[in-house]
């Protein structure tokens, strides 16, 4: 596959890719629909006539809303027959796009635009999946011995986040004020948290809905998972041990979550399938499913300290989840959860068995214990103000790269109260 | 105050009272805007013209819209304007609306009317704010030593809820499936929950939003608390309790929650105003305010058996609230969190003191030690396929009562999986 626009092997954004996400420009602030290919995107709502396939030519007005929560509602048969469209268009063979923008503005280039949230997030969830991740938190804060809670094999834990917190790449994200307990046992401080950290995580939008008292098998869950997003989940340490009994995170998460601006398919991963973690004891039959669902996919952290100098403090792998997406769909809807297009479901973070794998500052530093040295001569136990945290995932194909393209933040300061 | 609106003196909607709402007819299939008054409804959508105050006479709009959102958005000068505005033309003294409805109907009668949810939830969150409660739920599930949490006395605790299943009165619930933990210490189950639950619970709606980074300490919370709804909070007691370590309550609450239809205003209940609670410690600065924001609702729990038999199981009452709305505000923000229009904060089970004041089957049964005789002859640990929960709330002031409608919906046996 060749495209007519381009790019060097290691680009995040070939044909093979073509992620979805929405856009805005100086010259038209309208947010757009449109496909990354390249240092380009493809306005799709400039193009919307061309989908004359069986399913979208009555449908090619989901192409001229402000997010993709209407794509992603018509489910997987259209999404292919879209992605069939878009690598014929793109290809170097077909000279119709090459035409076409020689009148009208097609593509615009990705430095010439603003991106945005590709999705109304109804409903963000973020699980717990990582047995790593688990493991090293539940030991630094209950202990080896109830580092695992007896459910956690069972079922893929969840907790239900806060959605409308969930901001874009780029977005700046301030130091949170808050309750917590510097000495056990006296009465707690508030103030500004003093542990801040990333959660390096991979998310998950919802396509079509389900009613309210319908249950999603694992082997079903599938047709309901749209395509993947990078995800920072920010969280304040100091203020999540204080608050966390017993109903979950609060405020130690609510403050801000990160997620890249382009939305991967599942089918531009499809070739980085691997096989699911072995599960031991066999879950039940509505979290079975034989089909793989579990993705080589390379996840980085970096930390850009406010002197430019940035240092690569963890690498990590999707792969290493227990729980699938598929798993985590159906222990959602079990219940007869109902979900919607454009909610966000998250892997929770994704820790591999190497030290420098792990996906948080607290596991890294191990509860501050092992600070980080950085490139620049300094050192990190949590993150500071300035600080940006850059997550990239990306999966290596045969002379290609499947890219998220950059998930960033910068930490500022704490507002003074 | 006397309007041209004919009622009976215990009418839950005087026209002191007049909540608002979204409703749909037969004749008439668009959700709109409207007003309880008495048995009928006025549709605001008829009469936005009639807005012409300096601050509604601009946003006449927000009266045409299928949500109260963007009227919630406006902020109290805009509502207290309205309700003036409403209060003079339903008065017996004012002949417009009655002149208007003999050419155009402007009033629907209630039982003729559909109701929809009042406003797109954004995001819904659950505090935890009645010592009773609290107290009575931790003493079975963790042991009298640890019931309190320590940090409860100093912080409102809350988790982030479901809000794609939050659903208006009369909308039935399935029984939900999940894993449960039958036997401590074997492996868990799978199967229908057999610890089905209410919890009978109050909570606001958002008005104004806030931008993310931004905290609304508790002496300025209150502009942005819009009105009061009663609410059920279903709950499996089973699933929560295999589920809940350590993340807090996920299947065990998100299959779906009930609100009541009419959202009645923080300046109805103005009239109703008790002390708050005492604290002791003191809180931090965010969580103090001066003026009571505690509010004497009288709550009650009817449960309405397959044969039509209804027995009251609770009266309880808003005021035993140990966290007020304004502090689950400040606490909310203070971490930078964004809010927005149409959130939906609620109280947390509201437990009294007295045995017969508990808000939930768990706690009226003591864990199911102690059956609940019905009218009917039979007896409930908790709830049954086929029982109707029905919550009402209402203040009884001089002469007229402020009432919340009816909350309610019935227990459907669960699907086979």
């Amino acid at each position: 596959m060749k495209s007519f626009v381009k790019y060097p092997p290691n680009c995040d954004f070939p044909i093979e890719n073509l992620p979805y996400g929405v856009f805005s420009t100086k010259r038209n602030l309208q947010k757009r629909i449109g496909v990354a290919i390249g240092d380009r995107i493809l306005d799709l709502s400039a193009i919307s006539h061309l989908f004359d396939g069986p399913l979208l030519r009555n449908n090619q007005d989901v192409f001229h809303r402000d997010c993709l929560n209407d794509f992603m509602a018509l489910g997987r048969p259209s999404w292919l027959e879209a992605r069939t469209k878009l690598q014929d268009l793109l290809s170097i063979s077909n000279p119709t796009l090459q035409e076409i923008n020689t009148h009208s503005k097609v593509f615009v280039e990705q430095n010439e635009a603003t991106m945005h949230l590709p999705a109304k997030i109804g409903d963000y969830t973020d699980f717990y999946s990582s047995i790593h991740h688990a493991t090293n938190v539940g030991t630094m804060f209950r202990g080896k011995e109830n580092a695992l809670m007896p459910n956690w094999k069972y079922l893929p834990v969840a907790y239900h986040g806060r959605a409308s917190s969930v901001v874009v790449s780029g977005t700046p994200i301030r130091r949170p004020h808050g309750q917590t307990l510097p000495v056990e046992g006296a009465p707690p401080a508030f103030g500004p948290s003093r542990l801040m950290d990333f959660e390096l995580e991979v998310a998950f939008f919802v396509g079509p809905p389900t009613n309210l008292g319908d249950a999603v098998s694992a082997s079903k869950a599938y047709d309901h998972i749209f395509g993947m997003v990078a995800m920072n989940d920010w969280s304040a340490r100091d203020i999540q041990k204080w608050e966390y009994v017993p109903l979950g995170p609060f405020g130690a998460k609510n403050f801000g979550t990160t997620i890249s601006p382009w939305v991967v398919t599942m089918e531009a991963l499809q070739p980085f399938k691997v096989p699911n973690v072995p599960q031991d004891p066999t879950p039940f039959p509505y979290l079975q499913h034989s089909e793989p669902c579990n993705f080589d996919i390379k996840l980085e952290v970096d930390i850009k300290t406010p002197n430019g100098i940035v240092t690569t403090v963890c690498r990590s792998n999707y792969k290493y989840q227990y729980w699938t997406p598929r798993q985590q769909l159906a222990h959602h809807t079990v219940t007869g959860c109902n979900i919607n297009p454009g909610d966000l479901m998250a892997s929770g973070t994704i820790s591999g068995e190497a030290d420098d794998s792990y996906g948080s500052m607290l596991e890294l530093s191990w509860k501050g214990t092992r600070p980080i040295p950085l490139k620049d001569g300094t050192n990190r136990k949590f993150l500071q103000d300035g600080d940006e945290v850059i997550i990239r995932g990306y999966c290596l194909g045969d002379g290609y790269r499947i890219g998220f393209g950059p998930c960033s933040g910068k930490l500022l300061p704490p507002i003074t109260q």
